[in-house]
């Protein structure tokens, strides 16, 4: 199949190439050497990209969420498929990741109406769609469609999104906070990751400039800094008071960075929190906005889990409100809020739709993030359009109020209910303790792992916990992420499980559990 | 409504800036200003970001696509739907984005109606979804659907994409190259720009690090390299030879650059060409993987538009299949293929679908790929499902096929006689020639303007292209984007134009655009 090439050098140089290989065998290298290193090209056996040449933020990025394990947990099911019973178990149990819908949540009926409609509007006044979809949400598509310049949900539109949507979120935005929001500071974006990376992008000149961030953190976070080439600042959350947020451990923090030479840039807030689960107290988060503030750090708020509040002792509040509440407005401080389409009651994971409200910033700064948003055009019209619905659900009156309710309350409180559940079978578990999760969709329990379970994890130079979560796994095939992959206090070790199983599966998945633990205990007892 | 806040040392600071305003007007503010800068903050007056504390990569980053001329286009529009009439023209025309469907082309009906039953499969098994949708898009949904873990379209997506559809696309590949694909090597991303943007992380270290890109290019390269911090090494394409692409000048330009100490990673080729809609010819697609084969460069072959050829004589090639009929194979080439589902007769751009084939890399540097690709979670999944969609479109016997292919030769035919209209037109003005747009969705005119024209400009501190789409802009709607956005032999100058305008409107372009030319020649001729 080869066909002839007319490039004599490259001929020429394969001559060579051969020559040196039949030289060296009898002759000193270093001539034949000289005369390759005459030629004009690159040595053509190297590759062209190796990871001695790779960009080495990149290789220290690390996302334990997606990392070995679940590679592990892949190649076990892989395993099962080709030959069933190769196993202690029947399926791989992903805990590791809040995908809701990968455990069988079902969609949002509504929400799914839209967007098919939306997708092909030529049957919107058909008379077979009547029956198929609900009056509201015709009647939502073709608000939606009327928004869109043209109608064409299949146009680029406005680098921040279309316009008629961010009208309908930053009305949603005023409902939940009870202060104005201005559609000109919303950015759509695929998911809340791109935003996040976004900000990293703005944010971070060298390794100099660092972030401040909660330990233990979203891995995101840690992957966006290392992949921006910038530093994270830690700041600890403290698991005796359930993963309390300290100003005066920000502020240690943040002196301590200083005292290095680094620069910090901005303060990244979780809450609810991932892993951790827990709900910031209003109070807590004056005092966070006051640090920002006084401190000038930009403000980074990950608020997708702001649906997720299991515990009717608290209540979400954006730090957009908490700040606006204090009488702070544009001037004072620089806020972003991060919402996503992937998490909440609905966890439309799939469809890769978020937005960022970005408030605080010059119209010069704001100038360059429209710009950087504009590189990749826009994001996917049917996250926006989610994003749309998820800020603004059905109302009472409507069609679909009623079962709209009910699939939401439905989902809200089994998630309740399952977080308890897991909670308690760990606090029961033998050297676990574990926080309430009061929010978002995770446990993270603290194992006291026994030293001979230390040690047998070094010899093999693995982290203990991720040495518990691998013996977990090939003996129950239930995937959860070592806490090492969010950062811990050292010499403790968790790891964190979603709360996602389908709720009829929590007594086995409890019951396997607990059956594994007593054997790992009873196997590494010191 | 501000809150009491128990941070005394904000209070405290607070005072001391209460003191410091009023002691300046009295004193001189030095002590004062030593007083406040013994307190730990920072200066609170400073904000977060600035253009001065802005990351300097950001700044360097231009995007011509949606730059200056666009922002004035959308003030235009606005004034014109406050105040009909108080402009020369009654709508705005936008030729500057390759955005086919805000255009009014329709999309293929097959393809929406297969993306609406995965958006809400709850229909799929409804009798009245046979009145509405075709048995093949019911047939496809389903055999997707199945091919979805537990058939969940709102879930994340392995971070490659969703191995069914990778199958699909390989086979597509396969079928149109005659040589085998591996779903192993498709990425599937939200449109071919984030999959650029990780090859651009993944290659470039620093400045130091070179890029080879054609001049003109499509900006997403220089704002890609930019934000990366590398540099972009240009090759000239020839326009005297219909944007011929020359070995000759890539190896002139490598030694240019290896002569500055800049190590050349790789090879960007745009085929069919962007802005510049020449179709590469076989022996010079060749004669490029020889030369990236010897010179160990990465080839990055951006070929999203390679269903837009509108020339007989010429026909699209894929590098892959150019260098495996060449004998060349793993060990031999680092290729990585762009495609999206923007562009083609398609032109879904707000859907955010593409993929990129990734051939010829260690099994290392991929598993760093898949690392980068996992800390996004995934493409969204209706864009997955579109790249799979075109990639494997109808087939003879299938019940949507004559209408699909009606639907897709309309489209296509259409676009070649748009360009040819077009590139008539713009032949036909005074000090204009213009090449032959044998594919892709422009023309990329050159404009030999008078030296008044020039001095204007300059005067105005404005490139002299974009002084003359600027004046296009305010005298007729049209919006082109100038050729310093895309780069240009210097001296030169050039504009470039979609093809998208709706073909009943052409004929009213060509005499606005005839008209205002004649016009700013009468009116700066020297």
């Amino acid at each position: 199949m080869r066909k002839i090439v007319s490039n004599t050098a490259s001929r020429k140089l394969g001559l060579l190439r051969h020559l040196a290989a039949s030289h060296s065998r009898f002759l000193a290298s270093t001539p034949v050497l000289d005369l390759l290193s005459t030629m004009p090209s690159a040595n053509p056996s190297a590759p062209a990209l190796s990871l001695d040449t790779i960009n080495p933020k990149v290789l220290k990025c690390e996302y334990a969420v997606r990392g070995e394990i679940v590679t592990l947990a892949q190649r076990l099911q892989q395993e099962l498929l080709a030959k069933p019973g190769s196993h202690p178990f029947d399926e791989i149990l992903y805990c590791n990741i809040g995908n809701p819908q990968s455990l069988s949540q079902p969609p949002i009926t509504f929400f799914r109406e839209v967007l098919a409609l939306c997708d092909h509007p030529a049957i919107l006044d058909k008379s077979e769609t009547q029956g198929l979809f609900s009056a509201d949400a015709i009647e939502r598509a073709w608000q939606i469609l009327d928004q869109i310049p043209g109608r064409a949900t299949g146009a680029y539109s406005h680098s921040q999104g279309i316009k008629g949507l961010r009208d309908t979120i930053a009305a949603g935005i005023e409902a939940r906070d009870g202060f104005p929001a201005d559609p000109n500071d919303i950015f759509l974006t695929d998911g809340a990751s791109p935003a996040v990376h976004m900000m990293m992008q703005l944010l971070i000149r060298s390794e100099k400039d660092g972030i401040l961030c909660p330990i233990p953190q979203y891995p995101l976070y840690s992957a966006s800094i290392a992949l921006h080439g910038g530093t994270l600042v830690p700041y600890y959350l403290d698991e005796a008071t359930g993963w309390g947020l300290e100003v005066s451990e920000l502020k240690k923090q943040l002196d301590s960075a200083k005292s290095k030479g680094i620069t910090v840039r901005a303060l990244v807030v979780i809450n609810p929190g991932n892993p951790t689960g827990q709900v910031l107290a209003e109070e807590n988060q004056r005092g966070i906005v006051e640090f920002c503030k006084k401190e000038c750090l930009v403000l980074l708020a990950d608020e997708v889990y702001q649906e997720n509040v299991y515990v009717p002792e608290k209540t979400f509040h954006s730090f957009k409100k908490i700040s606006r509440s204090m009488g702070y407005g544009e001037k004072d401080i620089s806020l972003v809020s991060f919402q996503s389409v992937s998490k909440g009651y609905h966890g439309e994971c799939g469809k890769r739709g978020g937005y960022m409200e970005v408030t605080g910033f010059s119209p010069d700064v704001r100038e360059q993030m429209y710009k950087v948003a504009s590189v990749n055009l826009c994001s996917n019209i049917s996250g926006q359009i989610l994003a749309s619905l998820v800020m603004c659900p059905p109302k009472v009156g409507d069609e679909s109020y009623e079962s709209y309710c009910a699939e939401k309350d439905g989902i809200l409180t089994s998630l309740a209910r399952r977080a308890k559940a897991l909670e308690d079978a760990f606090n029961n578990l033998e050297g676990v303790s574990c926080n309430k999760a009061e929010g978002a969709m995770y446990l993270f329990p603290c194992i006291h792992l026994p030293q001979k379970a230390v040690k047998a994890a070094e010899a093999l130079k693995t982290a203990p916990d991720a040495f518990y979560c691998h013996h977990l796994l090939n003996a129950t095939g239930i995937v959860v992420v070592p806490g090492s992959g969010f950062g811990q206090v050292p010499g403790t070790w968790h790891f964190r499980c979603t709360i996602l199983p389908q709720e009829d599966k929590i007594p086995a998945i409890v019951s396997r559990l607990t059956d594994f633990h007593k054997g790992f205990m009873d196997e590494f007892r010191d």
